[in-house]
C-alpha cells in the first residue's frame, strides 16, 4: 500500500516487452512496459487485456481489424482475442490483467514476472 | 470494444464526484472521475480501488495516514480501508473497481452509474 510513480517505476525499466508489476488490485496485475517493435501474436483465454498508452503510439493488430492508440487511450482486448502489439516508436504503457498472465499468453515463452 | 479517449471523455464529464465508465475488464469497471472539494469518508468491503491521477493533486486521507496523489501517480486502496478522497484544486482521475461498487460505498447515496 504506497504511492506509485508511474515516472519512477519507467526510470527503473530498460527492456522492451518486459512488463513489470507495480500494482494489484481485486486480483488483476498493473505493470507497466515500455515497448518497440512487433510483438507475437498471441491470446489470453482466462483474461481481459487493459491497454492505457501513456507515450508513443501502439497499434493493437487483431485478425479482424486493428486499433491505434496515442498517449491518453486506451483499449480492452477481450479474452480470446487473438491480437499482435506493434509499436514504431517506443511507446509507455499501462496494463491491467489478472494476475498471472504471460505476456505472450504461454507461460514457456513469457518474460519473468517481476515487481518493481 | 472500442478505443477509448480520455480527453474526448473528460469533456463530456461536468460534474465533480460522478464516475462515469467508460471500459470493462474481468468484472472490473473503468470510470473516469473529475473531483473538486472533500467527498465523504466511506469504504468498500468487497473490492480494493485503484486511483491513478491524470491532473491536479488528490490526498487520498485515511485514518492513519494520507497520501497525495499528483499527475502520474497511483494508488490502491485495499477493501474495508476507510477513505477520503480531498482535492483542493479540479482533479481528472482514473478509477478501477469491481463493477457495481457505489462511489459512497452505499447504494443509497451514491452517484448514478453511467457509461459514456
Amino acid at each position: 500500500m504506497h504511492r506509485v510513480s508511474l515516472a519512477e517505476k519507467f526510470a527503473l525499466i530498460s527492456e522492451h516487452w518486459s512488463p513489470k508489476i507495480v500494482g494489484e488490485l481485486n486480483g488483476q496485475h498493473v505493470k507497466l512496459a515500455k515497448c518497440l517493435g512487433e510483438f507475437v501474436w498471441h491470446r489470453h483465454d482466462d483474461t481481459d487485456d487493459l491497454f492505457l498508452v501513456l507515450s508513443g503510439r501502439l497499434v493493437i493488430e487483431m485478425r479482424e481489424r486493428s486499433v491505434a492508440l496515442g498517449p491518453g487511450e486506451l483499449f480492452v482486448v477481450p479474452r480470446g482475442v487473438e491480437h499482435r502489439p506493434v509499436a514504431r516508436e517506443e511507446v509507455r504503457m499501462l496494463v491491467v490483467e489478472r494476475s498471472g498472465t504471460p505476456n505472450t499468453g504461454d507461460a514457456a515463452t513469457a518474460a519473468p514476472r517481476r515487481e518493481i
